[in-house]
């Protein structure tokens, strides 16, 4: 009997710059780990840690990572609750999809103690469940790639309709400013309506990015990825937004835009050389604006999403 | 010495529903048909007769055909005119890329004449004057495909960058309905602005549609080829729009839409014989709308664009 699982799920960028609230990515090395230990003497779920960050909720009805876990144990009439350990790998409110790893990672964990395992697109059901208690509406741009791994498209959530695009063999640079930037906050400054002139604009370099994608050109995916909408009602919210962007572009990067609602951003490069320098400048440049504490990664584009890390049977 | 050349443009569906002003494809058998014959004696253009269509304009400055020839002849300063026969295979204000097609199959036969031959792109440049003149804006939805052939996607045209999407094998039905709707007249009618949502929702069809065609998932463009801005802005210039696509997505359609500014619709087939079923639906439901003048074909997607009927040499 399996007692104790522990999975991996991973950061993800979302929107991408031309794909808001429809396209997301994974990366390799940057995530969340979540333990369930099977507990046979009650259904509940109780956390018993959690590593990493501080001032997240204890109670399992108000944290990401056990509310599709509690939804999944309810729904599926299973006999047994869970412990919870969670090792937080990304920071809160950062833009990297932390809430979705983490829901991520407690129902890809959860997958593994049931007698006939749900299939991914059962589990981000369960997954996304989280993540609408944490953004206050249903997106799967951070879950869907966090699970699936990859780059993905959410067409449709109901039904469930995800659409994985082949991503040419990429690096992403994120680096994460330490100021706060509520997701709610971030999603308010928008406005309801855009011009039927942006939305052309926007529809053809969504349009060509995703081509560039399939055709593996990484000059039509420097052309095409492009963010004429959101980035500019956003970048007040990042001091020294335009600065830090230029200095990744001047610094060979194909793109580079907010990463989800931010406050962090994400660089693409065609290899981890030109990653590490374009972190650097983009670490340079924010310092420059006065942001002193910042975290930063330089990660491949992860292709196979959450995974278990650890089972230990009895 | 080359003394004359013939050149075929074929008709293109534009906007094709989820790519307005962006995306376009051409057809196979349905077109333009424009002579050229070299005249030694004078620099001019003069059109000698327009075959197939009443009221068009002989005058060179006015006709679509024949404004991109007038550019191309100064530009490029050549010593010499051309008399113009213009076969008209499109009818007027149809939605069906007319104007684009006699102007592309002009600059197209043009080509043929001179020492250094121009590129696709080139001769894009010189197209697209005509349409410019037709539709008031510079538009290549539908001079591209008819260049270029296949499914085009406009990323830009300043600079020019059009990226060639491949098309599964696929058969498109126009039915046009004997009705005048002007391109200026349909544009007239669309709102400046539009609700983020409805972007979102149509951002992840566009971008499905484009994944469909990469990955031949001819279910996949069957769940994304919808047009949730344009059509509905626009089905009230076409008596019966609703009832005659339902005719065709009630029989096997993969989509259905209006064909560019309208008033013809289009309808996606997976195979001639489903087409043809589709076609007699779309006009049996025309006519009990009242609409008893109608053309229809039906043809596979043309992947190769404009070409050189005939070239005679002295």
């Amino acid at each position: 009997m399996i007692t104790s699982v522990t999975a991996f799920a991973p950061a993800t960028v979302a929107n991408v710059a031309v794909g808001f609230d429809i396209l997301g990515f994974a990366l390799e090395s940057v995530g969340d780990k979540v333990t369930l230990e099977k507990n046979l003497k009650s259904k509940e779920v109780n956390i018993l840690s959690i590593k990493g960050l501080e001032g997240l909720p204890l109670d399992p009805q108000k944290n990401t990572a056990t509310i599709g876990l509690l939804k999944m144990i309810a729904d599926l009439e299973l006999p047994y609750g869970f412990n919870v350990k969670i090792e937080k790998g990304i920071p809160i409110s950062s833009g990297m999809g932390g809430s979705a790893a983490s829901s991520v990672a407690a129902i890809t964990a959860a997958n593994e103690f049931l007698e006939k395992p749900l299939n991914r697109t059962e589990l981000l059901i369960y997954a996304l469940e989280g993540e609408k208690a944490a953004s206050g509406a249903i997106h799967a741009d951070n879950v869907a790639p966090s699970l699936f791994g990859g780059l993905t498209l959410i067409r449709s959530l109901e039904p469930i309709d995800i659409i994985e695009i082949p991503t040419p063999s990429l690096f992403c640079v994120l680096v994460h400013p330490d100021i706060k930037v509520e997701t709610k906050y971030s999603r308010s400054v928008l406005k309801p309506e855009i011009s039927m002139n942006k939305f052309i604009q926007q529809s053809t370099h969504l349009a060509s990015f995703i081509s560039g994608c399939f055709k593996n050109d990484l000059d039509l995916i420097k052309r095409s990825c492009i963010d004429f909408i959101i980035e500019e009602q956003r970048a007040h919210l990042i001091p020294g937004f335009y600065e830090v962007k230029k200095a990744a572009m001047d610094n060979s990067a194909l793109a580079c835009s907010i990463s989800g609602s931010g406050p962090s951003l994400f660089a693409l490069a065609k290899n981890e050389k030109e990653a590490a320098q374009i972190k650097d400048e983009m670490i340079k440049s924010f310092q420059n604006n006065g942001i002193l504490k910042l975290d930063s990664w330089v990660s491949p584009i992860n292709k196979n999403g959450s995974y278990i890390i650890e089972r230990i049977k009895k």
